[in-house]
C-alpha cells in the first residue's frame, strides 16, 4: 500500500517532468494556456495525494526519492504537513532538505511545531530562523527547548517530551477526570497518570485502566503504584530502552536529582531510538562513519566511508609486509602464495563470528568478570573443533592439488592455529574497544581481520619456511 | 542494579559450591548437622533473592550464567516464577533448561501459564508433557494454543495474544465500564477497546482516554475511530512492526479474512520481535546460522558456525585458484604476492559498506525500480572517487617500496578497478539474495568477499602479466 503511494508519487513527478520539458522545447499553439492548465491539474493532483498521506508515510516516500524529486515533493507539501514530516526524517535527509528551504518557509514550518519537535530538529535549522522562532515561544516552552537541546544524543534527556499529565496524591478520581477534561486530551501513549506531591516530586503512578474502573470518589493514593520505573535526564537512553523492553513499559516519568518530574519517555520514542541504534550499529560495523542518505551526493558519501577505508588500507598494507618477509620462501614454492589467502580468510570469517556473539553479549550486559573464563574456554574449544575438522579437509585438498603431504600438513596446522588466533582476537578486540569507551562493534571487523590476516600469513609462511623450504 | 543482582547470585552460588566441596572432601565433627544448617541458610538466601527479582531480570541473569550455575538457579526457582521466566528466555537457553527439567516439574511450571505463553514455549517442551497440559486446558484455550502453534515464526499470528476486550457499537460508555469491571482488569498494554458488531466483525476502536473523559451516557459509536490499523494473522510480523513504528501504535487488532477479531498485537511483543530480528541479522551477517547461547556446549556452537564456514572455505579456495593461474608471473616477481592481498582487502571493505547501505534500504522498502539507476550511478561515482584517491596513495607506496613506477601504476589501476567491481557486487549480491527469497544480509559478506577477492587477484595479477612480466 505504501509502496503503491510511492509509485503514484513517482508517476506524478514523471508527468511533471515531461511537462517541464515540453515547456522548454516545443512550440504549441496556445501553449502557455494549455500548460498552465495541465500543470495546475498535475500539481493539484500531487497536492491531493500529499494531503491524504500520513506524515510518517510521506517521510518514507521522501527518503526513497532521488534528490531532485525529493525537492519537488517537499516544496509542494503544506507547512503543517511539512512540520510533521520533518521530525520523521532521518538526520541526513532532514539536513539536506532544510538546506534548500528558504528562511521564510522554514519559519512558517517551525511555527507549526510544538516545543518538543522544535528541540528535536533544532540542529538542522538555519541559526537566524531558530532565533526568531525561539523569541516567538512562550517562556516555559523556550526554557524547555533550550534545556532539551543541551542534552547529549543518547541520553534520556534527548528522548523525553514535556507532555506530562500529573495528578496529586490527595485528589479523588473525579478531580483527576476534571483535570483531564480541562486539558481536552491526554498526551500520546499515556497509559498512566504520574502522581506528585505539592512540590512536584514524583510519588507514584496510577494506571488509566484503574482510573477507568474506579468510582469517582476513589482516592488517588489508594490506586497509586509507588514502585514506578523512572529515569533521570542524564541516564543513558540505551539503559531506558532496556528497561522498556524488560518491563514492557508504555511510558515512564523522568525526574531531576531532587525527584521532581521534568518529563516523560514514551515507547514510540524508545522504539525509534532502538531502530536507529540497530541501523547505526550495522552501518558502523561495516565501516561507515554514520547514517548515510541513500541519495547523498557522491562526495559526501565518499567522505562518510573514508575513515575506516584509510584504517583498512594501513592494516592491509601492514599485513602485506608480513608476506614481504617471506618473499624468498615464496619464490622457491609459489604454491604458498596461492594457499595463503585461504588461511587468512578462514581466520577472518570465524573471528567475525566470535565478534558478533560477544558484541551482542556486551550490549546485553551479560559479560561479567566471573564468566569470562568460561567464554574463553568455550571459544577456544570451538576453534579447536573447527580447526581440526576444516584444517584436515583443506590440508587434504592441498595435498592432492600439489601432491605434497608435507604441504598439506602445513596447511592443516596453519588453519588450526589461525582459528585459535581468531578466537582470542575475536574476544579481545570488542573487549578492548569497549574498555576504551568505544562502541565494541565499530571497526571491530577491520581490526580483527588485520590480526587474522597478519597472523595467518605469519603462521603459514613461517611453518612453510621451517618445514618445507630448507 | 541488575548487574548487582547478577553478582549477588554469583556470590551465593560460589558459597554453595564451596559447601558442596566441603561435603565431599573434609572430615568435620558434627559435619552433617553443620552443613545442613549452612546449606539451608544459603539456599534460603538464594530463594529470597530469586523471589524478589522481576522475572525478566531473572531471565537475564540466567542467560549470563554458565551452564552449571544456570541449572542450580533454575532448579531453585519456584514454578510460578519459573513460568514467567521461561517466556523471557531466548530459544536456545530455554531449550537447554527444559531438556534438563523433569517432566513433573515441566508439568507444574506449565500449569501456571496462560494459553498464550503455553503456545509460545510449546516447541521447547517435552511432547508427552505438552499432551497432558493440552488435555487439562478448557476448550477455547486448547483451540487457541493449537491454532497459535501452527502460525509460522515471523507471522502476525505467532505474535498475537488472545487477550482482547471488545465492546459493541450500540453500547454506552457506562455499559463498557461495567464490562471491564466484570473482567476485573484490562489486558496488558491496552490503549483502546476494539468495537465489534454482533458477528464479532471489527468496526473500529475507542481510545481509553476518550472513554475516560466522556460521560457515562456517551455512545460508543460516537467515540469510535473507524480507521483502525489492523492486521491478519498471516501478515508478515515485520510489516506489522513497521506499522507500529510508523504510526506509533500501542496495540492493534488482528482479524481473520471475514473481518472477525481473532487476537491482538501489543507494542511489547513488537519490540521483542524487532530486537530479536536485529540481533539475528547481526549474527547472520557474520555467518552464524542463528541465535547461539553464550554458554552453549562446544559441539553445538561449532555446528552453528559450520554452514557459512564451509561456504567461506569453498569460496576462498576458488579465489585462490585464480592466483594459481598466475604462479608463473608471481615466480618472476614476488612483490606481486605481497601486494595482491591489499587490492583484495580494499575491495572487500568498500563492497561491504555498499552492502550495509543497501540492506538497510531494502529492509525499509526504499528501493524501487525507478531509483535503482540513481543508486548504481551514485555507488559507481563513490567507487571512482575512492579508487582515484586511494589507488594513487597505494600506488605511490608500492612505487617507493619496490622502486618501480610501473608496479605502482598497476597497483593504482587495480585498486580503482576493484573498487568498481566492489560497487557493482555490493549492489548485486543483496539484490540477488532478496530475489531468491532470502534475507539480503545472510551470507552477503561471504559472497561479496569472494567476488572482490577473486576479481582483485585477477585484475592485479592480470595487469601485472600484461604490463610488467613480458
Amino acid at each position: 500500500m505504501l509502496q503503491d503511494s510511492l509509485l503514484q508519487v513517482r508517476d506524478l513527478l514523471e508527468r511533471h517532468r515531461v511537462l517541464e520539458q515540453l515547456t522548454h522545447s516545443q512550440e504549441v499553439p496556445n501553449r502557455e494556456l494549455l500548460e498552465a492548465l495541465q500543470r495546475r491539474q498535475n500539481v493539484a493532483e500531487l497536492h491531493h495525494k500529499l494531503r491524504a498521506l500520513h506524515p510518517a508515510d510521506l517521510a518514507h516516500i521522501l527518503e526513497a526519492l532521488p534528490a531532485e524529486d525529493r525537492r519537488i515533493v517537499w516544496s509542494e507539501a503544506e507547512p503543517a504537513k511539512a512540520a510533521e514530516v520533518l521530525v520523521e526524517l532521518p538526520r541526513p535527509v532532514r539536513d539536506g532538505l532544510l538546506e534548500g528551504t528558504s528562511p521564510e518557509r522554514q519559519r512558517s514550518i517551525l511555527a507549526r511545531m510544538d516545543a518538543d519537535d522544535i528541540a528535536y530538529v533544532a540542529e538542522s535549522v538555519d541559526g537566524g530562523v531558530l532565533e526568531e522562532v525561539y523569541r516567538a515561544l512562550d517562556a516555559p516552552s523556550r526554557v524547555w527547548v533550550e534545556s532539551s537541546v543541551s542534552w547529549p544524543e543518547g541520553s534520556v534527556g534527548a528522548l523525553m517530551t514535556s507532555d506530562v499529565v500529573s495528578v496529586r496524591e490527595e485528589w479523588t478520581v473525579e478531580r483527576c477526570l476534571a483535570e483531564i477534561r480541562l486539558r481536552g486530551r491526554l498526551p500520546r501513549q499515556a497509559d498512566a497518570l504520574f502522581v506528585v506531591d505539592s512540590r512536584n516530586v514524583l510519588r507514584g503512578a496510577v494506571r488509566l485502566q484503574d482510573v477507568l474502573v474506579s468510582g469517582p470518589d476513589a482516592a488517588v493514593s489508594a490506586l497509586m503504584d509507588d514502585q514506578v520505573v523512572g529515569f533521570t535526564p542524564d541516564d543513558r537512553a540505551a539503559q531506558a530502552a532496556a528497561a522498556f523492553q524488560r518491563y514492557d513499559l508504555v511510558s515512564a516519568p523522568v525526574v531531576d536529582d531532587r525527584g521532581k518530574v521534568v518529563g516523560r519517555v514514551t515507547v514510540d520514542a524508545v522504539m525509534d531510538f532502538l531502530r536507529r541504534e540497530a541501523e547505526l550499529r550495522a552501518l558502523k560495523s561495516a565501516g561507515l562513519s554514520g547514517e548515510e542518505d541513500l541519495f547523498a551526493p557522491v562526495w559526501a558519501s565518499a567522505r562518510n566511508r573514508w575513515a575506516w577505508l584509510a584504517v583498512n588500507l594501513v592494516t592491509a598494507f601492514l599485513a602485506s609486509r608480513v608476506i614481504g618477509l617471506f618473499s624468498g620462501t615464496i619464490e622457491r614454492l609459489v604454491a604458498l602464495a596461492t594457499l595463503m589467502p585461504v588461511v587468512a580468510s578462514v581466520g577472518g570469517n570465524t573471528g567475525n563470528q566470535t565478534v558478533a556473539l560477544l558484541v551482542r553479549a556486551l550490549a546485553l550486559d551479560q559479560v561479567t568478570p566471573g564468566n569470562v573464563r568460561h567464554l574463553v574456554v568455550k571459544e577456544l574449544g570451538v576453534g579447536i573443533v573447527n580447526g581440526v575438522v576444516w584444517g584436515t579437509v583443506m590440508g587434504f585438498f592441498a595435498w592432492m592439488l600439489y601432491r605434497s603431504a608435507a604441504l598439506g600438513a602445513v596447511m592443516a596446522a596453519a588453519i588450526l592455529l589461525n582459528l585459535l588466533v581468531a578466537a582470542v582476537a575475536g574476544l579481545a578486540v570488542p573487549f578492548l574497544l569497549q574498555r576504551q569507551g568505544r562502541d565494541p562493534a565499530q571497526g571491530a571487523s577491520v581490526l580483527l581481520t588485520f590480526t587474522t590476516d597478519g597472523m595467518g600469513f605469519l603462521i603459514f609462511l613461517g611453518l612453510a619456511r621451517l618445514l618445507l623450504v630448507p
